[in-house]
């Protein structure tokens, strides 16, 4: 066939993490590997209710063609609640609605990065912003981190040494994949170095409203001044996925780029599930929702932490995450995490090797493991059979 | 601010049909710019009864993330209708589900476009899908056009002339913005002359379901022999576009591509409402929906046409439609739509001047108008008050 497709498609390839999370389907299995919201949380019986409601209030308008900024309303309500929660002090012309922060991070990428282009990132860093950004042939560089956040002396030295750097992408709060959180201390330095090379900020927020314990730290774009801080989140974990309703916040001049972007992107996000999401804050206690989500996840998280005291020997560390879905392991270096998984399969446990994880080098021995999904009778016992496999091998 | 965007970001431009549509959000305003289906015959009590039922049967797994491809069951019954209504042999494997059509055309452009790259098109054509390729920065080439469709000898000109051409793009059922549909011979010639080239069609066909007279024409895709032709359509004008439901027909390796790109863009479309619209085709009589709408198109239609016959003069020239949204309209050559959009605004009716639906040339004496969405009465009274205009002028 003839067919000549462009240059950058030649980057297209499936994502690890989908292929190995095809091996994890058997329903006996106990799988760590993916980053599912536990679905027995979800709010349908509300859903039902604002979903009949907006059609009987609006009636075919709800379901008409709509702005390509968003709902108005839902806009509003997105404003508050982050200022609420995160400090920041943005309005609705500051949000768009997109699917998911997936598209956010898509855009970004569309927005910033010719081929070859730099961009630094943690290391490791969420994998399916490497394969959003990837498509536009960037060259990503990780910036080693600590329990703190990216270490800003190495920050610093990568900006210093890559001038024309596009951003920098974190994930400050209960990061996928390590579950660590960044200090206010870092993240207000973040902002001074970024003010100082005048480089945006893309800071993704999917977990920080699922803090099991202390309170919710300002968010890097609360320590904004210069408009550099590209913030995104998501409903996928306080509401649910599937609707796939997300939304970026930006000084005016960028978010109309992302705006003229999305347009001709897909023209707009769903008008329906967009006016049932705010349909439901407005009726019903969202705080409370999220406080019956953060109680079940942080029993999860007790128990898969308790376990891995329990059976994990000595020299295999992991990272206790005060919120979010995800902790961390790091294996002593003999273990490699890809023959270690192969092992847990045949032991009906999974996780996902960390590799892939890493944008810029070759770490062998890691492992993110999920526990927003599983009853803590499952956690302890999978959790027991990996401590086997890593006896054994 | 020191900010450097991609090369690819300076194409961004707000759509010239949005910024009329602007001034045309006024109430008393009969206004032929949209595009918009009605929405007083979308499915309200259905959707609702349909939104519940899923939430009942399925519960949190409704909600939950999915997979790329999209839902098995709405997958089937694509396929299964696209056959059946436009002679096609595709099966579930062949369809990705998208956020509309205009998602589809967007990752058309990500898949084959390089900068300066040519593709061929309709002259005049669908202005969003120009939008949607022009962020890779390509060279668009109109093919002209005659009341069958594209010219086959002007194509084959082209095609010579333009050896690494990237794809052929058309919309054969009921142009937008001509409302011209291809006659089957120029179907086939069509593939033959892809075929001839190895060059992929992109067939657009948002439309070809809302026919008011003789039979459903078969699309290009259904004379395809090589994998050549990628198909899109939508739910948005035959279900309701507010849910942003559409996807594309194409051979498995191409579709193949299609999901890799779907996936790192937004992970998938929003299940709930895919589930939806296969709840509502298992469930309800979908084609007498169809058939519906096509009454009250229909009868919009005649009122167009026979308002024009009667109030504009002899020398404006217009098309009868057998079939979607929209009629095209040229002036005299002395005739400037953007001009004459003025006078017609003062009198407070609408249209979108033509000019900005051609990819590579300055035509400036046509205009698309829209007749699904608004009564008889007000269709009557609007193009009386063009003619005015025209009169005027």
């Amino acid at each position: 066939m003839a067919i000549t497709f462009s240059n950058r498609a030649k980057t297209l390839r499936a994502s690890e993490i989908r292929e190995i999370l095809k091996l994890t389907q058997r329903s006996q299995l106990i799988s760590f590997a993916g980053g599912l919201p536990a679905p027995e949380l979800f709010p349908i019986k509300e859903l039902q209710d604002v979903s009949r409601l907006v059609l009987e209030e609006f009636g075919g308008q709800a379901l008409q063609y709509s702005t390509t900024e968003g709902y108005a309303p839902l806009r509003r309500q997105i404003a508050q609640r982050m200022n609420t929660k995160f400090n920041t002090s943005v309005d609705d012309t500051n949000i768009l609605i997109t699917n998911g922060s997936q598209q956010v991070l898509e855009f970004t990428g569309k927005l910033f990065l010719d081929e070859g282009d730099v961009f630094l990132c943690e290391s490791p860093t969420y994998l399916a912003a490497i394969a959003a950004f990837r498509i536009y042939g960037p060259n990503p560089i990780g910036v080693p981190t600590d329990d703190e956040g990216m270490i800003m002396t190495e920050l610093e030295r990568l900006l210093k040494a890559n001038p024309h750097a596009k951003f920098i992408y974190v994930i400050p709060d209960f990061q996928n994949p390590t579950g660590r959180t960044w200090s206010i201390e870092r993240r207000k330095e973040l902002v001074k170095l970024a003010n100082q090379y005048e480089i945006p900020i893309i800071e993704d927020n999917p977990y920080g409203e699922l803090r099991f314990e202390g309170p919710i730290l300002p968010a890097v774009k609360s320590f904004d001044t210069k408009g550099l801080v590209i913030f995104t989140s998501t409903f996928s974990k306080t509401f649910c996925p599937g609707m796939r309703l997300g939304w970026v916040a930006a000084d005016e001049a960028l978010l109309e780029k992302f705006i003229l972007i999305k347009q001709a992107a897909d023209l707009h996000t769903s008008s329906i599930s967009q006016q049932e999401v705010s349909k439901y804050i407005e009726l019903y206690d969202f705080e409370a929702h999220i406080r019956e989500i953060i109680s079940v996840y942080k029993k999860r998280r007790d128990a898969m932490v308790a376990a891995m005291e329990e059976f994990f020997p000595a020299d295999v560390k992991f990272t206790r995450p005060e919120g979010g879905l995800f902790t961390w392991v790091e294996f002593p270096e003999r273990i490699k995490a890809v023959k270690l998984f192969e092992m847990c399969l045949e032991r009906d446990v999974a996780f996902v090797p960390g590799d892939s994880f890493f944008p810029d080098k070759k770490v062998e021995n890691t492992a993110r493991l999920n526990y927003s999904c599983m009853p803590e009778e499952r956690i302890r016992e999978g959790i027991k059979r990996i401590a086997d496999a890593i006896n054994k091998y």
